[in-house]
This record gives C-alpha cells, structure tokens and sequence, in this order.
C-alpha cells in the first residue's frame, strides 16, 4: 500500500479508537513506524488528514448503505440492515469522535453536515415514502419530520453529555432508539412483517 | 400589580413573542409606559430578567404539568394531556426563544438544563415506568434511553436549524414527535387505550 494510504488508514484506526483530540502526529507516526516528516511530505497538518479521513468514510458508508437497499426485500429490511450496518460501526467508533470533530474539526464537520443533509436524510425519507406505498408505515406520518428526527437521534446517540459513554452502551442507545423508531411508524401491515424479522433478529432477542 | 411583577409579566409577553435578543430594555419600558430608570430599580440588567422569567416558567409549567399527571386516569393519557398543554404553550412562544437563551443567557439556559434533568427526565420516566407496570408500554424499552431521548426531542422541536420556521410549524412538529413516541412504545394493550384516545382528539383528527 503506498504510504499515503498507509497513512490515512492508521490515521482512521486510532481517531476511531480513541477520538481525534488525543491522537497526535506522533502517535501515527509511531504507530506505522514512520517519521514525522514523511506525513508531512503528504499532509499540512492533522487537520487536512482528518478532512481527508471523513472524506473517504462517508463516501464508503454511502456506498455500503446503497447497497443494503438494493439488497433489501422491502423498507423495513432496509432499515434493519442499515441498522445492523451502522451499529457495526459504532462498536469500533469512540464516543468522543464526533464531538471532537464538531469541536476541533469544523471543515471535516461541515462535510459530515452536508452528508448529514444530501444523503442520510434523503436517504431515510426515500425510506419512508417507500413504506407508506407499500402500507407498511403510517398514511399520516409527515416524512420530513421524521426524517430530520431519525438522523438528530443518530447524532444524539453519539453525544456524551446526553448518553454518557459510562453508563450507556452506544449499541444499547442505537438498538433502542431504531426499534421505537421503527414501530412507532409501523401500520398494522407493517407489523407483520417487522415481527418476521424481529424474531430471526439476535439483537433483539438480546432484549427480550 | 407592584411594578416588579408588571415588569417580568411584559418581559414574559415580549420574550416569548419575539425571542430574547430582540428585546431590548427599552422595548420593556416602552410596552408599560414607565421609565427605563424605573426597570433599573428593580433589576440590574436584562439577564437578570431574563433569568428571573425562565425560573417562574418553569416553577409554572412543574406545577400544571403535575396536576396534569394526577388528573389523568393512565399513563398515555397523561402523555396526551401533557402534550396539548406543551402545544397550547408553543403556540405563544417563538422558535427563537431557546435559541437566544443558550446563546446569550448561559444563566437561564443552565437552570433549564438543571430544570430538564431534575424534571422533565425524571416526569417521562415516571410515566414509562407506570405504564410498563400497567402492561400499556412495552417490557423492553430501556426507560433511560427512552426518557433522555424523549427530552431531546422537545428541545428539537424548537431549533430552527433542524426544524426551519418558515418551513415547520412547531405544533405540527410536536403533534408528529408525540405520537410517534407514544406509538414506538405501546404494547397491544397500549393501543386499544391509545386509540379511544386518539380518535376523540381533535389534534390527531386534523392529521388523518
């Protein structure tokens, strides 16, 4: 792998693992056996690395979500799937990571903002209008609405001073909150078929 | 009424009706026909108005939203109950309110995040709790979770970079983030109460 590459993917490992504040030059230096000076050859500063990182992990996540939906049966699949998917994420994800980019990292923020905007909400109201055609939500649900609270609780589970990492597990916190999201929209319809996959489904019978 | 309290009862009108920082202590002055130096007798500056105002609020609104829960027959109706009074309350406030106060009364702001945490948490999981017990709320919600990210929400509700003004009214937001809450945790049970409800409610009539 070329040592630009290299460079971003030890760079993605440790902000994930331990935020970005607390990750210095050094520490990716070290950890890939580098000098200081070879990541400045391909990089100004932490924060171009760390625009660059986001850059690169939302056009994956894009990519892998797109396909779970055309991998799914029908809207509610979709959004177990992208569920299962995000909480697979989350496990390898520090809880300080988007709070540190917020804080720290304003451009790399402000890309995670307009992903936010451009693709997650489309993406969670073309859901939602897929359903309502197919019966399984709810006629008189506003997508709009909903759609902007579903991706708010996503961030919401991520920040420490609503669901303090020691005493929430962020799986926990996102298992909860698609489950109450999702029901809360179901129609009697939808409920059928939620019920099919809620049974196969090993997380939830982790919650019985 | 003393002019202290014909003070913090205009200030109440106009905050709520226009946000904090377009409210100067003129406008106050103006609006009762007194002098500034008449205000300045009693208090200090706007933030001590300002804070003044949010800690009779919120006495306020513990006390009608406690009578509120006793005078309910269960739980969901409790919910239904709290959130007409909170929607007839959003009717008179401006988007801008809680948007100027953190921004620019870090005093107020906290005794509403104190209020928010002692309160609000403490009420929604109360109800949780209770209709769990009844059977009306389902076993495996995690009460915590549900709690803390049911207060998010109203706070949501009001900010006008999720929720644009021009584009949301805030009561349609509330009515859709009540329901949809109300729904995401309701057992069978639940919704047979839920529904006699609902179908005598003008609100959800209005959003068929």
């Amino acid at each position: 792998m070329p040592v630009r590459e290299r460079i971003l993917k030890t760079a993605v490992d440790l902000f994930w693992r331990y935020g970005v504040k607390s990750i210095t030059m050094d520490d990716i230096a070290k950890e890939l056996g580098i000098s200081k000076k070879t990541i400045y050859q391909h990089f100004n500063d932490k924060d171009a690395i760390v625009k660059e990182v986001v850059e690169q992990e939302l056009a994956c996540e894009k990519t892998d979500i797109d396909r779970l939906g055309a991998e799914s049966r029908d809207p509610i699949e979709e959004v177990l799937k992208t569920s299962d998917y995000v909480q697979a994420s989350f496990g390898t994800i520090s809880p300080v990571l988007l709070h540190d980019l917020k804080k720290y990292h304003p451009r790399a923020w402000i890309l995670f903002q307009k992903h936010k905007h451009e693709h997650i909400i489309q993406g969670i109201s073309g859901n939602l209008k897929r359903g309502i055609e197919k019966g399984y939500y709810r006629e008189n649900i506003n997508v709009d609405v909903l759609a902007r609270m579903r991706v708010e609780q996503i961030e919401m589970a991520f920040d420490p001073t609503i669901f303090p990492p020691q005493k929430f597990s962020l799986v926990d916190v996102h298992v909860q909150l698609i489950h109450h999201f999702l029901r809360g929209i179901l129609t009697d319809k939808g409920f059928t078929i939620y019920n099919t996959y809620v049974d196969k489904s090993v997380i939830e019978s982790n919650h019985p």
